[in-house]
C-alpha cells in the first residue's frame, strides 16, 4: 500500500474504535444538500455543522451547481432532500484559469489522445466570486429539476478565516 | 434564514472561533485526492483520516468517477495531486434503482419539461458494490485523462461499522 493508503487504514482504525452511528438511515435526517469545493481546505462537516446523517455532502472543482446537477436530482427527487445550500469559497482554483488554459495543460501534459477523450468538456471555472455563486443560483433556480419548494441559497466561505 | 441555514451560520461560529488554519495553501500538501458518495453516513475527513489542506475531496451520487472525470482532471493536470482513492460504501441508494425508475419519479414528479431538461442524462447506478468499484477502477485506468503515473486504488466503506 501506499503512503497514503496506509494513512486511511491507520487513522480510520482510531475513527472506528469509537464510531456509534451504524443504526443512521439512508435518507439524510434533516433532509439538505450541500454543495461545495473539493478544495483541500474545506472540512464541510466541521465548518458547516453538519452532524453524520443530517445530510448530503456534494463535492466537484468549483462547487459547480452544473456539474452536480445528477446528483442534486437524486438527493431532492429520489432521496427526498429539500434544501440546498450552495457554498463557493475565497482562494479557489476556478478562480485562476480559462478553459483554454485547461485544455492547453491537458494537451501538453498528456497529448491529443487526451485532448479527444476531452470533447467538449467544460472545465466551468469562473472569473469572479460572487458572480459565480450568483450564476449557479440563477442555473438551479431556472432548472426544471429543481422546483420551487426546494429552498435553495448561496454562500462565500473564507478559507482565510473560515467564516461564511 | 432558515433552519438549516441558520444552523450553518451558529456551528460555523463555533468552528471559527478556534481555527488556526487560515495560512494552508491551495494546492494539496499531501498530494492526492478522494472520490466518495454523498451519502450522509460519510464524514470523509474524520473516517479516511484526512487533515485540513492534505487532499482534495469530491463527492456526489455514488461516488461515480466518471460524473467526476472534470474534477479529477483538474485535480490532477492543474493542481498536482498524485493518487486517487475511490471510496464507495454499503447500503448505497445508487444500488436500490435503475435509470429508467430515477428518469419515471422525475417525471411523475416534476412532468415533461424537466425530462426533456434531463435529456440522455445517466444517472449512474450500478446493481452491485464491488463491480462498481472495480467499473470506476477499469475506466480510470482506461481514460487518457489519468496517466499512469497516478496512483488509484479502490475501498468499500461499511456504513454500518465505519470501516473500509
Amino acid at each position: 500500500m501506499s503512503t497514503i493508503q496506509d494513512n486511511l487504514v491507520s487513522k480510520n482504525k482510531q475513527y472506528a474504535a469509537s464510531f456509534d452511528k451504524g443504526h443512521l438511515a439512508l435518507l439524510p435526517a434533516k433532509k439538505y444538500t450541500v454543495v461545495t469545493c473539493m478544495d483541500a481546505r474545506i472540512d464541510p462537516a466541521a465548518a458547516f455543522g453538519i452532524d453524520l446523517g443530517d445530510a448530503h455532502v456534494i463535492r466537484n472543482a468549483g462547487g459547480s451547481a452544473r456539474d452536480a446537477i445528477r446528483s442534486i436530482v437524486i438527493s431532492e427527487q429520489l432521496l427526498g432532500t429539500k434544501e440546498v445550500l450552495l457554498v463557493k469559497h475565497t482562494g479557489c482554483g476556478m478562480l485562476t484559469f480559462k478553459n483554454e488554459d485547461a485544455r492547453g495543460i491537458v494537451h501538453k501534459n498528456l497529448g491529443d489522445p487526451a485532448v479527444k477523450e476531452l470533447g467538449d468538456l467544460d472545465f466551468l471555472p469562473f472569473p469572479e466570486l460572487e458572480g459565480g455563486v450568483k450564476d449557479d443560483l440563477a442555473y438551479l433556480r431556472g432548472s426544471k429539476l429543481v422546483p420551487d419548494n426546494i429552498t435553495l441559497s448561496g454562500w462565500v466561505y473564507e478559507v482565510e478565516t473560515s467564516k461564511p
